[in-house]
């Protein structure tokens, strides 16, 4: 742990506060790292979840509500406990970074009692740096990622197409249904889908958000991009694959081409020490190469993202992105093209940063076409 | 609308923007109430997925970010972006609306620059009243929730009990088990499991956030506390219900008791203009009464609290609450008794405030004992 003193207030719906408890509590509480020492100041409700190996001191919260509750100040109960908290643990006056989250009207009333706080992006810069605790718990979460796509891709072979509509077990072939029936299969793998996935068709894929609905379209794009989440462990996977059911236009074929050949020259080049700008750009080359633009459409996006307790986090793989690849990183390169007239293409692996290389994580095969 | 000018930062995750702009939206993008009018200004990833009902003008941000960019001032893009769109919507100077998980870093820069940030809690006031639309929602996210339940007392009731053990189709019963059973008929339903859901046995029973794992034992407190999403709309629902397998203790049957009596007395005395802090106070009277404790063991915990995009939101129904209850208010009643020795207790049912009284909308059967 760093020198500096540290606070965090809320659940562990919070993502910096799950790493720093590492098991889910739904209350708010205070997490305080401070001369060394850290302290997770909970509720009844919550006492005693907090495992016992990370040597973090448990401290019952009640007994300080009950004293701050008593101070004379205009303000909540709870910015009350904060500064109370802050008095007891001699934080006042000090330097304490607090997350970018941290609750606003509980940072000024602090601030206004002499606190010094330094909101602090990222608050723990070591997540960016998988554990091989980490690694493990990502790559069981992108295996169950992976089974949800091949139920995908057995479905879309096994469905036959009928007068421009898609067919499975006689009934039109929905994104709700390949929602259903891949999410149904992750839960029973203990994963969640927090976010949503997106299973778009045609025009929708253009947008790269767009979540998708409605019958999936025969000999046109379909985006899948599915980031859930690991229940037991918290760590999110992420990955994506495009199809077509059916004959893909000359013009899809070769853009899916483009997006490969530019997602193929970017993973070769990664290791420890490259930066992350380096990358982007390499990938961006092979797409103006190829004919196909930046900017207001084409790739329109970032390469990737860091991907760990949180679905983005560091390192950002952006056009101006100031990161270095480390050892132990753990991101998506997911080039994407899109055009409102034909739709869009976007594949993404997880891959993996080494000292002189790179580990595909995701190594999952990549075929537009599913007849 | 309100007059007041409000500014949020942040993906549909934070709940506030989801009421705004009532629909998912993955990427970070800002949204403003300013001079009557509403604007959602967003990345091209996520661009025209804003319902065109709402009247929320949606504004390009990639040519704000590009000129933002430009600005000479030592901070981070996204801060020099909110500057920009702070300068540019004339809201520099006058008095801003942010919700209290507004980025602390942008707060500070916005700040410095001359912004009159204004943390507000309730963001959006008006989400304690549930419109008719609402009330639908969180009636359907609740009718599924009830399935899952009776899923589970399906499993309990034909589970049979060998050597202190419960078994199910010649399987040791786990808190897994049921876990996995209900959530994936709540898959089905379109219901996702955001939290993760309250499976509790024995000893457990008497932390009440404990999430529960292992064998479910028989003779013991089974506590089962519910709390999904219902995708497609954002409303959770919420609901607990006590079992005991086999045979519970004459104590753990009396304290069951209580808790009933205490839940009935408080639901009896809902109605628009009573104050939370009233019905709290029955609740305590009651257990109080029976015998049981308030503080650090008994009744620890507060007695309920509002629904809706967040699993807890306004009103709030604890001992020191200034809230009063509003028609269209949708409150859980949940009180409990939770003692280290014995396990805990807890049944919770939603209620929706009415004029002139109250509507139970959980109105699922409260039975301890599952033969």
């Amino acid at each position: 742990m760093s020198n500096m003193n540290k606070v965090i207030f809320g659940s562990t719906k919070d993502s910096d506060m799950h790493y720093a408890v590492k098991t889910p509590v739904t209350s708010s509480f205070f997490y305080l790292e401070t001369r060394g020492k850290k302290y997770a100041l909970l509720d009844k409700v919550d006492f005693s979840i907090i495992p016992k190996n990370l040597r973090i001191k448990s401290v019952p919260l009640n007994p300080f509500s009950e004293e701050a509750k008593k101070l004379r100040l205009k303000t909540s109960d709870r910015n009350k406990l904060a500064y109370y908290i802050f008095k007891r643990y001699g934080l006042m006056g000090r330097k304490v970074q607090i997350p970018i989250h941290f609750p606003l009207d509980m940072a000024d009333f602090l601030r206004r009692k002499g606190a010094k706080l330094v909101p602090a992006f990222p608050f723990f810069p070591e997540r960016a740096v998988k554990t091989k605790e980490e690694i493990r718990y990502i790559k069981e979460s992108l295996a169950h990622t992976k089974m949800a796509f091949r139920i995908i891709e057995n479905i879309l072979r096994r469905s036959r197409i009928r007068k421009n509509k898609i067919y499975y077990q006689n009934k039109i072939l929905t994104s709700e249904f390949l929602k259903q029936e891949a999410e149904k299969a992750l839960i029973e793998k203990g994963m969640f889908d927090l976010l949503g996935m997106i299973i778009s068709t045609e025009k929708q894929t253009a947008i790269p958000h767009h979540i998708g609905f409605g019958p999936i379209l025969p000999h046109q794009p379909i985006v899948c991009d599915i980031f859930p989440r690991h229940r037991a462990s918290g760590y999110f996977s992420d990955m994506t694959r495009t199809y077509v059911k059916g004959r893909p236009s000359p013009e899809i074929q070769t853009m899916y081409a483009a997006v490969l050949r530019a997602q193929n020259a970017a993973i070769k080049k990664i290791r420890s020490g490259v930066s992350a700008k380096e990358i982007y750009d390499i990938t961006a080359n092979v797409i103006l190469k190829n004919g196909y633009h930046i900017g207001d459409y084409g790739f329109i996006h970032g390469l990737g993202h860091g991907v760990g307790l949180d679905i983005h986090e560091k390192p950002s793989l952006k056009a101006n992105s100031e990161d270095i690849l480390e050892t132990g990183n753990i991101i998506t390169i997911e080039p994407g093209l899109y055009y409102s007239r034909l739709g869009g293409i976007r594949l993404e692996d997880m891959i993996l940063v080494t000292k002189t290389s790179f580990q595909n994580l995701t190594n999952h095969p990549k075929k537009l076409v599913i007849p």
